[in-house]
């Protein structure tokens, strides 16, 4: 039966990128129940990579040090050439993105084209100009090769998943609306609770920066880019809003909380130094919102009816799940469609986090099995 | 190459059961965009059947006079051998159960170990008795055909995909906690709200059944059947749990509502009229909950590591998601796991409604795909 036949499929993976989601990726896959239908058959970092076409034999205490001690520097154009290689009835190849590398992305279409599926929480490639995004999608129509993304957005969150069911079985989407940076949203949380007092803005970010919530220059979170490369990675699964964004996050209408006095800091500590300066300007947006019965909120939108995508800091009533469901660096995505009419579809739950982003690209995994 | 091959499968669809879910599920089936992979191939209400093994040629406005007048009665044994005839290499059969009937439920297994796909949101089978659970996964894993069954829970909330996607990446369950009933959710978003006083139990249930909310005998939703269903059905996919209910919802410690003087009234209309004798005892206890700050829900809570599996009304907070977050019949769901260790995964929104319960049937089928 044709089912069987799928399940005795084998699937040779390779990974490139082993930092903090690719580490507890491979400790995911390898501790996968047997009898696995995974061969892991290269591992790549920025400095050396590895290539066994019939699995590398490494354990989850093994794989560091044999990557280390390879003595192979990277080369993405041979891998491309060997994973290819491997294509063929009954053996899927695919390639594990999980880098925040542009190099790696801009190959995606040569991948898909030899038949090799790709999986990624790497939003680069999908977030870039409509021309990148319009070659993933041709060259997998092409050779049946699948891209997965479902970690880009929301981490391990079913947030693509769901968006591309409500979409495939006729649903129309009317608008989607979220909290979508967990660390937006911790540092609003924190610092606006609907009370006029509180926390100054640069102690909270200086706080989350601590705990490594935020990148190590936090402008790389305030400038609002992370937010529109998510809102363009959900917008171009929306049949009407496609190709609305030519040059992909960089068309999303986004609101930079980088004090434009503050842009050309090169240093994150130098940032943090001086973000005090501008503390009575977020304190003043705060208690506007505190006498309106208001929280602040950094929120993405996508109104498919009015044609708006967004990225930008709102004001939520203190009665709105935005301000009573969330909480640490919870994200949220509410979905209003024509089936939701009456109320929107949510999911929320921690939208960063290594363990929880590996299971997102693992559950992409799942999917091709 | 395989993934070609796989697209260019056709699937020969079998619907039994065409009322409020059946009719929209045919409604979305027939509407899913050229080229579609999806043959409807069967049409069965308890009355009268069509079949055509290449495909029948009935359209949205068309079908429903066509099966009225087929002059074919149905017979669920007459179905499985002519779907089992179907199965063949590159051509994969889906049984779509639209029925509530214990009947077709007990013979997934047959249709299953024949290669015959099994798509349903009717929750009998799963929910039932080990015994028959036990069958559908051996006679699947023996044939290599699929059951799904997103729909028995939450309608078309991504709840068993969530749920198997957390548990196949290796992530634990430790707790699952939610509302599992529209109409339950209903009755005491307007019943319970914090506040001492409100409407009474009696007249916002008979509301509700006005409304189509409840079933028309109420008593078939307050006695917290429907949850156990949903809380057996849930248990089953987590590993520890997948025995724990021998009797299935039967075994579920469920406390119903339905007041002991009225068990045997077979009448809704009468159980409606007799219900406002038992106002006061709900009344008590929303004052209870109020002076605690805390609202009344009637929750399901899947408890692995005490290994509890429980239908009962709980009180939560006033700032609790089960009291801020829901509205309307919503279904909330929280799933605590190692992962998601802080707080919880939280799917929200409707869970019940023909258009998104046909919705997660169409999902579940596109994932045959
Ligand atoms: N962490 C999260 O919570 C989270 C959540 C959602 C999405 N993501 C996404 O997941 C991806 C990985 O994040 P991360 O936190 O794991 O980052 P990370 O810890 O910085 O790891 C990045 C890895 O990529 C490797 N790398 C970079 N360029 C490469 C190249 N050209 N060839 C081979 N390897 C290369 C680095 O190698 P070296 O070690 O040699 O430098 C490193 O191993 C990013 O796209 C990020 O946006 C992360
Ligand atoms: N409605 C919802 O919101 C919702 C939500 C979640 C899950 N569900 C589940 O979805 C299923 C369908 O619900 P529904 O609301 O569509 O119910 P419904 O309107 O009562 O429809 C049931 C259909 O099943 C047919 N049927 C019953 N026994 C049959 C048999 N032995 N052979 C062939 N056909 C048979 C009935 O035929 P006749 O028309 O000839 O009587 C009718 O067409 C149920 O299991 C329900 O629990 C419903």
């Amino acid at each position: 039966m044709a089912a069987i036949a799928s399940t005795a499929k084998t699937f040779r993976v390779a990974v490139v990128g082993v930092g903090l989601v690719g580490g507890e990726f491979i400790k995911q896959l390898l501790a996968f129940p047997a009898p696995s239908p995974f061969r892991l058959v290269s591992l790549s970092s920025s400095k050396s990579t590895l290539f066994q076409p019939d699995g590398l034999s490494v354990s989850a205490t093994s794989w560091k040090d044999e990557l280390a001690g390879s003595g192979r520097k990277p080369d993405l154009q041979a891998l491309l050439r060997e994973l290819s290689a491997l294509v063929k009835p009954g053996q899927e190849v695919v390639l594990v993105d999980n880098t925040s590398s542009n190099d790696v992305a801009a190959l995606y279409p040569q991948f898909l084209k030899f038949g090799v599926n790709v999986i990624t929480p790497n939003k680069k490639a999908f977030s870039s100009e409509l021309a990148l995004y319009e070659q993933i999608l041709a060259a997998s129509l092409e050779s049946g090769a699948r891209f997965l993304n479902e970690a880009t957005v929301g981490a391990g969150l079913p947030i693509i998943s769901t968006l591309k069911d409500l979409v495939a079985t006729g649903d129309k989407i009317t608008k989607i609306e979220g909290v979508f940076s967990g660390t937006m949203s911790y540092i609003f949380n924190e610092f606006s609770t609907g009370k006029e007092g509180g926390p100054s803005f640069s102690s909270v970010v200086s706080v989350a920066r601590e705990k490594g919530y935020t990148e190590p220059h936090p402008a790389d979170d305030l400038n609002g880019a992370d937010v529109a490369r998510k809102l363009t990675i959900v917008s171009r699964f929306i049949p009407s809003l496609r190709s609305a964004l030519p040059n992909g996050y960089q068309s999303v209408s986004t609101k930079s909380l980088v004090p434009a006095e503050l842009e050309g800091i090169n240093s994150g500590d130098e940032f943090i130094k001086r973000l005090p300066e501008f503390d009575a300007h977020f304190d003043r947006m705060r208690a506007d919102a505190a006498a309106e019965g208001k929280v602040l909120r950094f929120a993405g939108v996508v109104d498919v009816q009015a044609g708006i995508i967004k990225a930008d800091l709102e004001k939520y009533s203190v009665t709105h799940p935005f301000s009573t469901a969330l909480g640490g660096s919870d994200n949220i995505i509410m979905f209003h469609t024509e089936r939701y009419g009456a109320r929107p579809l949510v999911v929320q739950g921690a939208g960063a986090g290594a363990a929880v982003t590996a299971m997102g690209v693992l559950s992409d995994l799942l999917k091709l099995v």
